[in-house]
């Protein structure tokens, strides 16, 4: 009897909590809402340390953190969010802290498709951004089969970036375009390399990033009140809006996001007449 | 009378506040200094709008921050100082807004060859990095002949990102190294063009920054307290600790670089453990 009367209140709460939201989310959306933001998720080793917490258990507590962090941004109306789960230098680490990691991404990654993930729930197209071949074989098995399973998908996007740094993307471009360029060089025009077709360009470049047909992003969000961008979306984020909250990732909360949100709002305006100005849009 | 006796208290006080400065950083020296620091000069003409003053007003005060602030920097052992002055963003402002900068920076390029000059001063090489094509050019000739002038310098080093973007820095960086490429390629060996020799590297990239020969920033501030890094730098600021003092440029001074000062010092051995782990040296 007890247990059913906490299941009923736990289930009233909820839904008072969930009308709640949407009512903040509601009065929110007066103001401008960002169509893409971008996380680099802060924090998750040092909150199992604090904690005296076995190994991978701050990326499970992360992972629960980064699941509620997606569904209020799709409640909110921001199409596109971009995560940072692994970079490229994370494989320096100690081995068996990179297989903890890349244990729990295959596991996360094999659910995505199951019934009731937040793939269903807001029908997400997902992305994997980065050099996937330095990924486990089943992992990037995994990732691929999931791009492949929601690429019809168009209501909201998931970019997730694994086994990449910025600096490999910009790499990746130029060798691409350059590839490119020089497939459209007959044997006989090479002396005339200089001439314009045969250079490179800023499109090409831009043709060939792995976030091609992804608006930059107007919010990136670090936790762990750091400020350093640890070579992620360098090339996305001239004019986008920087934040730091003090929490470590897993620590990461609604009141985070609503604030985040908030003060784009109040600089939105001049960022926006920034942006125009820089691009020479009127 | 009077005015000889505030001329010799001006003196007095000013000699006082030198040993003061000196004895503060030789307490700061204590703990490490960064070897290069980064500025976005940003708020002069918002110093300016705020103060009804005439257009170009902000930039004349601006500058005489800057020359504060090198000094700070030279003298408390900062080898590398990288400025922000003029975006090729900037280049899509008012024309007659465009041409006020222009001559001022004309006027204060000419400055730094004149005796007691900040560049005699310290023994000063200055760079000026960006696509120095898009200056008019008196501006251009006059920027060479004090890089041509300073060359043999090497105490410590002054850049001056004028018509610079990082997204320029980075294309032109791709273009140097396909043309490169390209000049080594046989006509013979052009259908071998996937072969290693001819992919363009992160080492190809690195070697035609602007940049070249100069470590990447410790710090980056960035006055207004603004975080966005408006193309900046890019490249170079991954492991780069970032500050946005609330202050305007022109507004900037001592307390701020000493803050800038500490505060790295305080994140440093953590910075620098991220560093070297992701750099994979011991």
């Amino acid at each position: 009897m007890e247990a059913s009367f906490r299941r009923r209140l736990s289930k009233v709460v909820g839904n008072i909590s969930d009308i709640c939201r949407r009512g903040l989310f509601r009065v929110l959306s007066f103001g401008p809402i960002p169509q893409h933001i971008a996380f680099i998720m802060d924090g998750n080793r040092r909150f199992a340390r604090y904690r005296n917490m076995k190994q991978g258990s701050g990326h499970q507590v992360g992972f629960l953190a980064l699941m509620s962090i997606l569904r209020y941004c799709y409640e909110l109306g921001v199409k596109y969010v971009t995560i940072y789960a692994f970079s490229i230098d994370n494989f320096k680490r100690r081995p068996e802290e990179v297989q903890v990691v890349m244990d729990l991404m295959l596991e996360k990654i094999e659910g995505l498709l199951n019934e009731g993930s937040i793939v269903k729930e807001y029908g997400l197209k997902v992305n994997f951004l980065g050099n996937l071949e330095l990924l486990p074989t089943r992992v990037k098995r995994a990732a691929e089969k999931v791009m492949a399973a929601t690429e019809g998908n168009s209501k909201a996007i998931l970019s997730i970036c694994v086994a990449y740094t910025s600096t490999d993307e910009i790499v990746h471009a130029v060798q691409e375009s350059y590839k490119e360029k020089l497939s459209k060089i007959s044997l006989t025009s090479l002396d005339k390399c200089d001439s314009e077709q045969s250079i490179i360009t800023l499109p090409d470049l831009e043709k060939h990033m792995y976030t091609i047909g992804c608006p930059d992003p107007e919010i990136l969000v670090r936790t762990s009140g750091e400020t350093r961008l640890s070579n992620f979306l360098l090339w996305q984020t001239t004019f986008c809006f920087l934040l730091s909250p003090n929490c470590l990732w897993p620590e990461i909360s609604l009141k985070h996001l609503v604030w985040a949100i908030l003060e784009y709002q109040h600089v939105q305006p001049y960022l926006d007449r920034k942006r125009r100005a820089m691009l020479g849009t009127p």
